[in-house]
């Protein structure tokens, strides 16, 4: 059941994020060696791997020589320090195509970064490329496919994001979360994915479908890889109202800490259960098996029965609204299930959404109770492995309730399918309780890999 | 042209609140010497006015005495030691019945105060009582009269804390304005009226029509006397997520002081200027005319044709969610213009609410860009004088467009028609500048005064 990360196509286990910072900074390891070392994993898997919507080497080598020569300087190095990070294609980079996965946007140049790109070349990050979205962040898919097993879906939306980390192209990737879109592709993909407390990283200049639900969040090969990363990205912005000033949390110090008391788990099957793969459902049952005292089922409330058809509301009516034109102009270009969506939406009455809008608080009202109980929820994170074929991008069933919630889950690639096939367990926690989740899920990652604890 | 605001009815001028005040933290004057006088006016008049939903002459003067006491013992006086304040029927009050001006609310009492509420007592104000709201704040009309005329409406829906202030019933009244609820009935009864910048003073524990717009503002006879009391109002409260954490200006000290250059007005002729009253339209020509190079005509943006309608999708659709119960309980109990507009709101499209919502970024980008060439936009408070008649409220068409823009306003009785039925001139300031239109408002109230600037 434990994970062997390795076993799959070719694909070798991840070097720590940890390390590789910390090696780069001491100057054991250059930039442009490292970057070199990605460029060459891109250029053999990218015709196969399809992640990267832009890819330009060059780019990638200028800015680790110039990294390089700046830490010989001596001056004090950003916190991602010739670190490669990959951005989900709707992430708006300055100079560099931003296309959203979208014919409309062909070779739309934004003028100005987003927010989280800003912070990312302040801390010394190698911007390494866009990676491939499904159309505008939704449920068409794009070229990807699964580094493990490539007739399979890698998930969706920020399918390049989790398969260039998962093929080890790239250590780290950014991606967002409106349903399942960090979780499931992670999930699938065989990587921890993380999605922090809704409007903990501010989304000024990332396209906008449900601000109400869209999420950034990132991708790497561990807990505490995805908490350096996203620690950095934690911020308020005036153009984001979701924001709020306050302290950033220690993550990546509380991914590398030692729990004080070992980790008590709530193990929770949420609505999609009985219909879901009999091979995760078995897994689970070991899993919890496995950790003995330190988990428990718990029921979740019946008002969550009703969440993900509540999140849908707010999705598609908001979706409706932000893709008017793109609705307006393209016509049957725009993929069938993107269009349903957006004619979904247009028919929902601002009552109904208005309505859905207040969901959350009493969700969260049930889980802060539940949550006092246990360190995290512990659940899958898809139904089942990826499925086969690339015209879809799987089930996002145990996603949206998270989403909506604006709880932090990550997922850890724990269990392998009978096919050889990453599948992920979820653990989420109370709003704004990231580093708790981060201390817990690197706790559960090392448990899995059979490490001292 | 410039106010005489004791001609009518027997009104007396009132104090000035600043004096008050004073007098009563030096103990020059008594709290229970002042609610008695204020007492014996609702006793005198309240027959006729019909200006409050509940009050009790014991409660007011307990409080009175305990305020004289806790003077007499020397410690230090909250900031409005000893003022009568009224309360808007929506604003709920622990023990002591909040009915919201409807009848599925009858004998309802609430459990805890509301925030402004708690503010109230923390500095010493007198709760005098519960003033008649029209029902459930839209535009169903109470049992208020016109004090200049009791043939005449007072204006909705804050019906009877505007005209409590303006009979000399109190001095002080709280009220909310979600169109154009604050402003309009101070016009036609002839009293300063002030809707802070959106987000200001948190609403928690009051009556929720439309969160989007729903604005607590305030009553008094001069601008310094709503600085007083709208100053201690301010704050931030994490239920009300339209609040934040941010300083509050110094509203009074800002009332009191001398602006550094004489202010200078643009003036507005906003959409439905050319249906209004002539009245007020040649009255505001005068104005205009009188203040010389103080004064210069501006035009508004053609986007601000459609803010009315736009403001009412946002009003109507809210409502529509959060009177849902109302509606489903009272049928032709509830008043015809509230079913009207419930109905009307149930079909708004969450998209063209959505879209609705995002106007006043629009809006406020002209706005601001315009109030860089002035102190504040001068406009009409209301179309004309109160309309005869107690059936309806009037109509709220210059007051919409600065509610849905979050603009704070004033409006000064200045003008007087005819008939003798003030007629109010409002001002606009740009978004969290409320001590900048305080200090400009005050001065316009002077300046029409004659008194010395």
């Amino acid at each position: 059941m434990a994970a062997d990360r390795s076993q799959s196509a070719g694909i070798a286990a991840s070097p720590s994020v940890t390390l590789l910072r910390d090696r780069l900074a001491s100057g054991a390891l250059d930039a442009l060696t490292l970057v070199d070392s990605y460029i060459a994993r891109i250029e053999a898997r990218e015709a196969e791997v399809g992640a990267w919507a832009w890819f330009d080497p060059e780019f990638a080598r200028a800015q680790a020589r110039n990294l390089d020569a700046y830490r010989r300087s001596g001056r004090p190095l950003g916190r991602l320090h010739g670190l490669p990070v990959a951005l989900k294609d709707v992430i708006d980079t300055a100079k560099i195509p931003t296309e959203n996965g979208c014919v409309r946007d062909a070779d739309r140049i934004p003028l100005r970064d987003a927010f989280v790109v800003e912070r990312l070349k302040k801390e010394g990050a190698i911007i390494m490329g866009k990676t491939v979205t499904t159309e505008l962040a939704f449920m068409h898919p794009g070229k990807t496919a699964n580094p493990h097993n490539l007739a399979h879906t890698p998930g969706g939306s920020s399918q390049g994001s989790a398969a260039a980390v998962a093929d080890g192209m790239v250590p780290l990737a950014i991606g967002t979360q409106t349903g399942g879109s960090i979780i499931r592709p992670a999930s699938f993909c065989g990587v921890t994915g993380y999605k922090p407390t809704f409007g903990a990283i501010p989304r000024r200049g990332i396209l906008a479908q449900s601000p109400t639900l869209d999420t950034v969040g990132v991708f790497a090969s561990d807990p505490a890889g995805a908490a350096l990363l996203a620690e950095i990205l934690f911020g308020d912005d005036p153009e984001d109202s979701a924001t709020a000033l306050q302290p950033t949390p220690a993550l990546h110090t509380a991914a590398l800490s030692k729990p004080p008391i070992a980790p008590v788990f709530g193990f929770v099957k949420p609505p999609g259960w009985d219909t879901a793969d009999q091979q995760m459902r078995s897994a689970f049952d070991e899993l919890v098996d496995a950790l003995g005292d330190q988990a428990f089922e718990m029921p979740l409330p019946a008002i969550f029965n009703d969440a993900a058809e509540q999140r849908k509301k707010i999705n598609f009516a908001e979706m409706a609204y932000h893709y008017y034109p793109y609705a307006r102009d393209m016509g049957d270009s725009l993929g069938q299930v993107t269009r349903d969506a957006i004619a979904e939406g247009n028919a929902v009455p601002a009552r109904d959404y208005l309505s859905a809008c207040d969901m959350p608080k009493l969700l969260n009202a049930a889980l802060d109770e539940m949550l006092t109980r246990c360190d995290a929820i512990l659940c899958p994170a898809a139904t089942g492995p990826a499925p086969n074929g690339l015209e879809t991008t799987g089930d996002p069933i145990f996603n949206g309730l998270w989403t909506l919630c604006g709880t932090p889950c990550i997922t850890l690639p724990m269990l392998t399918s009978e096919e050889g096939l990453p599948m992920g367990v979820q653990l989420v926690a109370a709003r704004d309780n990231d580093a708790r989740l981060m201390l817990t899920a690197q706790w559960l990652f090392n448990w899995a890999d059979g490490a001292e604890q």
